[in-house]
């Protein structure tokens, strides 16, 4: 979009907001709804009564929720959102947070009046985080970071200082990242008939349909596995999606159709695209496609520690395993702040930069490459950050059970096939959509609460192996 | 899109469709407009009563079109036209027409009901080609037309006999094709706070917002100025849409503040393309640009020839400016003989292949070279192919009275500044709107009724100076 166009599609976002929001909460709406329930409970030995329950528990639940907002709030959040974002884009290319400050000033007052008006038995900021960790709690959250807090700058701090093998730069033309790409999705079963891959500046993972999914990605020049490990990343949020029990056109639209949280969906993600792609049996397996391709490689471990530079940095996205919680940690203690605990917006710049310091040993020379880098914000995101993070745990967690069902996923990466893996997700993960929140999930799979242990123990595990090489 | 999405999107359009249909054939927007023009009728003497009257006609003619349709008609016609293009492509690729002619037998009847709905006193074809030529007759159409079939054929022939120039094959890596599109669009004014560029399959114009104007195009290996011909004629579609009087909310969704017809809109894109970037006086400009870039060019002409490959073929959208008319030509006979002459979908194919061998001298080996080439049908899109060779007439025409007005096209590309015809299309094209029809604004700029002879005369110099080379 060119920036002057952003004021007519803000007005146009705040009316499409308006009118959803006007549906959602909608008396019609509601007394379906009613009478769905009223008919269920009359209905107790129907065939799925429990998932029609849940659906309806789910449905009942977001209906509260849209009831509870004023409309003139809805249009003002669409609003300071379009604006936020156009403010963003200019402030962070000229590095300019005081540009800023006064719309993300306005977001945080706007998110507050609607955690206010949501009127939940939780915090702000829990009540804002809601829609991608549903259930979450401040308590459980610190718990399950705590240790995190506690032995990443450890292991961050070991990584930088263990010898590591270096390779001089190099890159892939596009067209041999692009066949590299299809042959990874080749290998992992993609139907062409179901999935569509494109370009797009960003990756990203979308579902348009029960039987349309498509994923995108980019090739970034002098960053050759750039492409490839986005590939497997998003493959892994779309093979969730395919997986998920929205086949029919009675369950797309339908809550128990839908992912349960955005950290279960990056467990997804990250599973294919760290535990798999970035394995070392995988780098034994593909490294002399890569070779073959251009890659100057000469061993299965040059693609290995090329698939894995451990090198705390300052921006989030481009974050090695080990510094990635991190970057995670320092958000999420902010976002908190700003809506919680009286942070001013003026003092997020050197609270940002000190936490950097701190924790990783970094600096932002400006705002720009600081607190300016991430889009969440900039729309009133606040309370999706710890998603990426409870991810990492999730697909680490979720990977111990697997290994003690059907063994390692490295070994079948190994042998060649992953399709074992495939098939113990696609029973024991997808198919239950919002049945079990993520929590819950994860304690019905590997029999034990969420917690850090298993990631840490990965981590640890690869930061040993890669520094003994 | 995946092949396998193609049934739910056809849903989808089809919802979309009739909730449209119900909203523009609804009581109460017909109420609206009743008491509008009832206002307008109580207040003669308001200020822009002539241009409010003209916006009301509009309003009513589309509105007595969408209340003469049956809500299952347009149903039905979301969906023939979502199966058609789906099973078009399969078509195409297979070069299997009969597994396309059902569909398109459906969508031929789905038309001539719609048109027998519409109950206007015209043809079918006539009506159907409303949308895209308002008050476009087909005794109009074949009396513009006539010169034509007469004359290009004829110069066609010379075309492919006279001696011309030959370079070996070149290409230019993508970068730089895009380095010299932004020069170009740098040096025709481009502001990019109101005009995106971006990439897509297929090069398009689009209009998002008052100041929201996009124009996509493609790099074609091999083809090292097809991507800068598309830049020139997306941007002469953007330009037009910038000038027209749609600036402020007010207009812009207003009939007076659209483009009057396909053709017009094509004459501003052919005429930034053809007369512009085609011309010799362009290539004298910028050769060095393209020499510099890499390009394999002795002289200015080396670049002119390039720009004007003379060399008649089977494919439509590779067409050079003499053989483009005879595509149309065939297009436009054919669908008129479908719709209203009895032609048997199934004689397609042999009557598409005769013409071809007539008209143009070559034949296609298979249907997805020939009658398969083109998305239209596909989604039954009869009488749109005509826009296409009008908006060359149209263009021609127009630079003639530019040519009177302010001097050739040429001497103001020659002396380096293009301000100029920009300055009177803005003047006396652009503003308009629907104001006037194509016919009528053909006839108010060059005083005098559309016809074929600027063209053919143009195409005749632009012949002769090539091969005088």
């Amino acid at each position: 979009m060119p920036s002057a166009g952003s004021a007519w599609r803000g007005e146009q976002l705040t009316l499409l907001a308006s009118q959803l929001h006007a549906r959602q909460s909608a008396p019609e709406y509601a007394d379906l709804i009613a009478a769905a329930r009223q008919e269920w409970s009359e209905n107790v030995s129907a065939p799925n009564q429990c998932e029609r329950g849940r659906n309806l528990d789910l449905l009942e639940q977001d209906l509260g929720r849209q009831q509870a907002l004023d409309p003139a709030l809805v249009a003002a959040l669409a609003t300071a959102k379009a604006k936020g974002y156009n403010c963003w884009q200019q402030a962070r290319r000229d590095s300019d947070f005081p540009a800023f400050a006064p719309a993300l000033q306005s977001l945080i007052d706007l998110r507050q009046e609607q955690a206010r008006q949501f009127n939940e038995p939780r915090s702000c900021w829990e009540t804002l985080a809601q829609p991608f960790e549903p259930d979450l709690s401040l308590t459980r959250l610190n718990e399950v970071f705590a240790p995190l807090r506690q032995r990443l700058p450890e292991l961050v701090a070991r990584s930088t200082t263990a010898p590591r093998p270096r390779t001089a730069p190099w890159d892939l033309p596009d067209a041999v990242q692009q066949h590299l790409c299809n042959q990874l999705l080749s290998s992992w079963g993609r139907s062409e008939q179901i999935t569509a891959v494109a370009r797009s500046p960003h990756p990203f993972s979308i579902t348009l349909g029960p039987r349309d999914y498509r994923i995108t990605t980019r090739v970034v020049t002098g960053q050759p596995l750039s492409c490839f490990l986005a590939t497997a990343h998003e493959w892994g949020h779309s093979l969730y999606e395919q997986g998920l029990p929205d086949q029919t056109h009675q369950w797309f639209a339908w809550p128990l159709g839908q992912a349960t949280s955005m950290a279960v969906h990056e467990s997804q993600s990250l599973f294919w695209e760290n535990r798999v792609a970035r394995s070392r049996a995988f780098a034994q397996t593909w490294w002399t496609s890569f070779r073959d391709a251009g890659a100057p490689l000469q061993r299965s471990e040059d693609l290995w520690t090329a698939m894995n530079p451990l090198a705390p940095g300052l921006n989030r996205v481009e974050a090695d395993e080990l510094s990635y919680g991190l970057h995670i940690l320092i958000r999420t203690d902010l976002e908190i702040a700003l809506l919680e605990q009286g942070l001013a917006v003026a003092d997020l710049p050197s609270e940002w930069n000190r936490r950097y310091r701190d924790l990783l040993g970094v600096t932002p020379e400006n705002d720009g490459e600081g607190c300016l880098q991430d889009v969440h914000w900039s729309e009133g995101l606040f309370g999706y950050f710890p998603s990426y993070l409870l991810g990492h745990l999730i697909s680490a967690q979720l990977s111990e059970a697997m290994t003690a069902a059907i063994g390692a996923p490295e070994e079948h990466v190994a042998a060649g096939d992953v399709t074992p893996l495939l098939s113990w997700l696609r029973e024991h993960v997808h198919p239950l959509g919002r049945a079990l929140n993520a929590e819950q999930l994860v304690q019905q799979i590997s029999g034990r609460p969420l917690d850090s242990t298993p990631f840490l123990t990965y981590l640890e595990a690869k930061l040993v192996a890669l520094s003994d090489l």
